[in-house]
């Protein structure tokens, strides 16, 4: 067979549109200066995307666990990493120092599997109906938090513990239930009432976590 | 347990990004004035969002019902109510005088689901197949309209009906049969081939509803 | 023009295919005793679905408020009303007795939307931002709720308060804040460590809502 | 290079699964005897699937237009060609006979794209914003329907039509305006209040579409 | 029954708006110069739309098949026909002269229907499971190809032969198996390692495709 | 304030349906025996589901290499691990011997991220545009793939590399490029045709891959 040269690819990306990158919409790497809509952010212009937009590495680092909880939560969602912007996926790294605890929170937006990288992770997830599904994973194992779920990841051991989990969505959210209760200006007699605890209690984590009223 | 100050979530939220509601995307209060795309509005910038985009108060307005069809319908869709931008739900209010009706109609992008706050209300719909589905409702009823099928609501009683209605999608839409028909400039022999009715009665209704030709 | 009988539609409909309901999916009752899957129930044959199936009156009963928070919460989700499976949308009805609270929860599956019908209500909810964003709602007040975030309704009043609300899902599931953590048999050195709340208030709610360890 | 036998496929696809086809769901070929659910038919089991359920013939067949609107409109949906079940595409094949007509229809599934493949078609939709968008078409045009809107195609010419429809759903749905309001048991009264047609009208068109009361 | 001017519709459609076409998005016809989110293209002013914009003749004129392939594709996707945009739907035509080929590739973001119009063709795919299904298609056959999946059209007749394609996305992407190993710079030895072919072939192909490296 | 018992909760969820867990849908843990629908396998019922249903521990294991690509990937799909089953995510391993390629090969069904566990990694894909971006990436730094698009793995170091990858769909599918063309009963000149290669080359590849033809 005789080989010659094409003509048919160009003739067929281009033909009646004068910006070849417009024929695809393969990804779009998000522009973070760009307005947002409620798919995700504008996508930046394919003709300067370059392989970096779809790396990253600051999971690399571990998160500074020197805090109250001992433990860090390192996002790479489209606001940090916009090259899953529309992909319908992203992560994050978690790092539990011995007795580090990420606390009760939920993901709105998104679906969330974990897996162990080092240590021993207690983990577990609150269903609807009430029922508690937790278990102590150890290093390879992986779990999933169905989306909305309040749910929740303990170092289990003595040692460091690592994690590295993955959304089923570019911008999953989080919400972690003591700063959404104690973190802001929501009435003490408003939490009290809509969560049944104790003023005391309420106010005592209050001014921890840096909520007025 | 000594209760530490805590860092973990200025760094959990703003790292790698300068403004923190990049981080999160909630919501989409929806910008009436920047660029639409399939998905909705662009979003509204969140550090100047406040309590009343999510909330809209002109569902407590009776409409207008000094009509031809003694009716109103008031719209809370994502073009009156920006805060549902993206969260794929809207609602309106219908207001039924004593005779009145909400003639024949669809709403492309969405299902419904309706409550009778007053009065009783005969409704139904017809499906694909041609089958009618309809009923007389009273006061508390609810029924559901699936997305895209011809319905309608009359006022069954000798007495003010209102009715509260929700949609499957922040811009459901909405076509009327009559206005789709008769209210533009579609030429009356095509009126009539398309739909088997007599050019005296499409011209008729044409006059009613201010269509031409 | 002579007008003749049309035998196009029972073509149209019935070609190729023994039944024709199976041509089209208008809707998909909820057949609630047929395996389900994750967009739904299984659909309940057509040729037995009437009007009925998408009408529901059990929202016109007030809900029980004799209980703790002076409140209910009458659902009508697809495993209520299978007339929604599928389409994308649900309700149910809120009854506050005075003093009555719907306590801190989300819906995992969909946007909530309230309409407060009789009475005064305190509403609001909180962002991933840990923003709140809350406010005294009225008659005919419509607020909406984003998917998935925590929110509260409150009466504000001395009456009798009721409200209806819509989602943008056929089971948009509930969880509330109180069952998932204290209702259940979580050990409570497990939820004070990821709660930061103190034992002894821990226990104290257990004892409440039924929870053991 | 040496090349070695592999045995990483079957390994892949195998492992931990009794049925390989289970790995994987490229396709869902609708098995239209077992149940349907939200999102279409259960699938076939993919061990007897063949070619041949991904290919239809019978859309070579000219529609019979020996019928009132000397059209015939012949689908190539789930219920028809299973093959394309779960795939969000269909298709269906439009005969016009001189004087042929479809009139007006919606797709409540679907937004559609026609070619002219013989003849020339004058097509149309309406908008929600009552607007009328109506070209006479040649072959080889395309036009495209959006989901939900009310449209029509009529012959334009003195000889045979044809066309060929495609949809962005498997099960697009199909209502026929006249079908909907004259082919069912709706009373005269209420198509009358809900559509502003006279009684005269009504009873004339449920007398050729075979509808009663 | 008197009938009276209405004054519904306007009120319906532009309370709470100052443009009325904000209330609606029925469509989304492409604006190619402004904005691009994941969902596609932001809408241009519906005010100007016109039905130009829902109509593309493009795909009338024969595509040049002088070229190796002795084939060509004519894309009608929303870069080239913005009517389409966000309606989840689009089309392309295939020419194919005697020996023409449509070699090896995918559409990463949509399912595919072709129907022959002339001509006879080869066409199959391989799924997941490494299985082909393939079949010699004559004029007016229609078949499938999943989204994602390998496939291919091969003029298998004397005369030329011709295709018209549907997708279930605005924007389906193509993906041709050559050009994306051997006509970029992918450098031989990776593409050898990461394909199992000669240095070789590799090289003479990129020869052909305009590759480097 | 006095607490007295709830009732509340079991009014909520178990009002008209006599089986609780019908009430909700947070998940669909997959029964492999049941049918499958597009949207994935029948739930298993809630009443049998455990955490460990939400725990997958084969991936602590090393993939056998001893094979010609000196490679292993050992999926966690919905196939292997039914609770991701509906929750649009999943994940596999990748273990790469020294000289180990992950072949070019796509995912018809999701996006995927990969993170570098142990070794470096040259990994890639290529767009519609038939740019490549590759790059070699070194532990924890995590890399996208877009939908659909082909994409290769392959040791960049003299020690073993893994890697842990997630996906934006339960059933995300794999089709390896070499086993799509060769590992079947695709006539080689058929290949041939579609894909510009020698015969030779194709037959040799097929042999070592098992195919026929």
């Amino acid at each position: 067979m005789q080989i010659l040269p094409l003509f048919f690819i160009s003739c067929l990306l281009l033909s009646s549109s004068s910006s070849s990158h417009a024929a695809v919409q393969d990804f779009c790497v998000g522009d973070l200066t760009a307005p947002q809509g409620p798919a995700g952010y504008s996508c930046k212009n394919p003709s300067i995307v370059t392989v970096n937009d779809f790396v990253y590495s600051a999971l690399g680092i571990a998160g500074n666990t020197s805090n109250l909880i001992k433990a860090a939560v390192t996002p790479a969602f489209a606001a940090q990493f916009p090259g899953v912007n529309g992909l319908g996926i992203s992560s994050a790294r978690i790092d539990l120092a011995p007795g580090g605890v990420v606390p009760f929170h939920t993901h709105p937006g998104g679906s969330e599997i974990l897996i162990v990288l080092q240590g021993t992770i207690t983990a577990g997830f609150v269903s609807s109906a009430n029922t508690v599904y937790f278990k102590t994973l150890k290093v390879a194992d992986i779990m999933v938090f169905p989306q909305g779920l309040l749910h929740f990841q303990v170092n289990a051991g003595n040692t460091v513990a690592t994690a590295y989990v993955s959304f089923s969505s570019s911008s999953p959210g989080l919400q972690l239930l003591d700063y959404a209760l104690f973190g802001n200006n929501i009435p003490t007699e408003l939490i009290a009432a809509t969560t049944f605890l104790d003023s005391a209690q309420i106010k005592k984590l209050k001014a921890v976590l840096g909520g007025t009223g």
